[in-house]
Parts: structure tokens; sequence; C-alpha cells
């Protein structure tokens, strides 16, 4: 399989979907096929899935349940989106992946990073993203930024306590420590262009 | 934690459902609490995770995304039917558990027993089966009964070919092997009062 998998990682607020849209036509203006996407993608059985995860009503939802319902969603999004796209050469821009969960439910949920992990491999069956880009900002900041952001919707995660988001940002450090190879660090301290320009270099070393 | 934990496992045809509700009246004559159930369960959650994975419509359901949502539902339902009843010290008879996963998706679907272990390993949390009775029937006995049984509507598992039945059969054989202390064969070979005599004796040893 050919085709380049990167993920774009960082807490709320750091700014990577914009740069994620940005990279993409940026690509795109260079003549690489490119395929952006975030789970569960429009595929009707993660949609589901997601929807189960979402549903208010589900006050009973354990949290092992939800992070085996996560990892079931992100493999039909892998197998429907991510694989066919590699297939064909794209380049598949990923907004979160397997690291997200590792953060917000191994870490940040406390249900252990390494179990977390191993549902994960099983679900993602070794196709590790080739480049994960993390965007690198303080909790406190990446949340002001959110507050000062009066057309984003607030989600579920933003409005959790500020310590929360320090166990969250503390999670993808040990993770950058674990792989120094696949996770690279992008300044997120700057205006939009630093930091996309930040994050097209590193991106370059792996275009083919 | 009290309270005891039983599934009844094996093959089709093989006459575990019939037997467990005939021992949780036998035991209930005996002034024991017991719960029967099988998974899902009527469990919101889990029922709406069943949902997802019989759906016919779900042509392009990965085997790995189908055994997560296995797992996820099992989770749901053992933390709130199973648990909550072991805490109020009850026997639960509980028809098919981590051991029908183990034998259909890890070693029928060829996803690996390994594999299908460890991410029920992380739905359950360590709670095993105290016991788990195994009804031991070819699986060429096993499906001419249900071929004779009018009242039984056949599901989708009876359909499959004989040789996959049978390698679901071998697994059961090696999980036997694997958790000697925990899973007991019982003759299914015989009339229904036999077998449920030779599983209450095995039962009875874990009574308190």
């Amino acid at each position: 399989m050919s085709g380049l998998f990167i993920t774009f990682e960082g807490g709320e607020g750091a700014g990577k979907t914009t740069v994620l849209n940005r990279l993409a036509q940026r690509l795109e203006k260079e003549n690489y096929q490119v395929v952006t996407t975030r789970e569960p993608g429009g595929i009707p059985i993660a949609e589901k899935i997601r929807g189960i995860i979402l549903d208010r009503s589900h006050t009973m939802m354990d949290a092992r349940t939800e992070a085996l319902l996560y990892a079931a969603a992100r493999r039909q999004h892998l197998v429907e989106v991510v694989i066919p796209a590699l297939e064909k050469n794209q380049i598949v821009l990923c907004d979160r992946f397997i690291d997200s969960s590792l953060a917000y439910q191994g870490v940040g949920r406390g249900l252990g990073m390494e179990e977390v992990y191993q549902i994960n491999q099983f679900a993602i069956d070794g196709r590790m993203p080739d480049l994960t880009l993390f965007f690198d900002i303080s909790p406190r900041d990446g949340l002001a930024r959110i507050d000062h952001n009066k057309d984003r919707e607030k989600n579920r995660l933003d409005v959790e306590a500020l310590s929360f988001h320090q166990q969250v940002y503390d999670a993808y450090q040990q993770l950058i420590e674990k792989f120094p190879q696949r996770i690279k660090k992008i300044d997120a301290n700057s205006d939009i262009i630093n930091v996309e320009n930040a994050a097209y270099k590193v991106l370059e070393g792996f275009l083919p």
C-alpha cells in the first residue's frame, strides 16, 4: 500500500482542523490527490455507532463500552474511507485518530493508556498513521481561543474542567516520547499562517 | 463480590438453553435467587448495539468492527445485569458469554483467538465466569436435532456450513484445555433429563 496517512492531533482550540483544511488546499494546488476526513466520516455503520455514544439518554453508558464503540467506529471508517484512499495512492488527512483515544479515554477517562492501545490495535490491525502532527498549545491558551471564537459551538469536551484538559495534554506529551518517529510537535502558539507553514515543513519531508 | 456467575456454552442444538431454564427452576425450588439472562438482555444500549450488528443492510460490516461491537454490548450487559445481581449474592445463569466470541469470532471468523480474547478482557475487566458448562455434542448431531425441531426458528449461524460448526467445536475443545478449572464438559448426547442431571451435579459443587 502506498499513499500517505497523516493524522492531526491536539487539545481543544489548537487550530488543527483549520490547518488541516488549509494544508489540503495547498497540497491540491501542488496536484496531490487529497482526502480530508474525520471519524465517523459519513459511513453509515460508524455514524450509527457514534449515535449510540452521543445519545444523551444513555446515562448508563460505561466508559469501557464507550471506548469499544469508538474503536468499532474507527475500524469501519478505516476500512471504508482511509484504506481505499491509500490504495489509490492518495494523501489522507484525518482529524483525530488513535492518539485521541489514548489521551482522552486512556488517560482523561482513566481507563489506562496501554489497555486502550490494545483494543485500538485490534481495530486498526497495524494501519498506524505514517505521520501524526501534534498541535502544541497549553490547555489554558487553547481554551481561551475557543472562548473568543463566537462562531465555534462548544462541544461536550470543551466544557470539561481545565484539569481534565491538562491531563489530556500530559498524555499527548507521553505519546510524543513513546512514538518520536511518528508524532511531530508543531508549535501552535502563533497565528494560523505560521502554524500552517510549520506543519507544511514537517509534512513536506514525507511527500512522495 | 459473592454470588455465582455461570455461563452456558456449546454449538447449535446442544440443548444448553433448555437445560439453563430447567436448572434455574430447580435452583429456585431450593430457594436460591437466580437470574437467567443472555446478551444483550434487554439493556437499551446493548440492544441498540446488537441492532447495528444484525442489520442486514450493513453489508460493509467488517469482522473486526463486529467483534468490537459484541464486546461493547457484552460490557454494558455485564455492568447493568450481571454485576448488580452478583452484588446481591444471586446466581446468574448466562446463555453464552466470552467463550462464544472466542470460538465463533476468534476461530470461526478467523480473527484469532488471542486477539479476540484481549478485547474481551478489556470488556469484562477480570469478571470471568466462576463456572462455564460446555454442552458437548458433535456438530453433525447438534445440527440434526435442530432440523428435527420444527418449533425452532433457524438463525444465521444455524445455516452456516458444517465445516464452520466443526471449526467452532474444535475451538471449544481448545478452550477446555486452556481453562480446565473453569470450563466443565457435559455430555449432551442424551435425553434432556440426563443432561440436566449431569449439569446439576457439576454445578452443585460450586453452590454456596
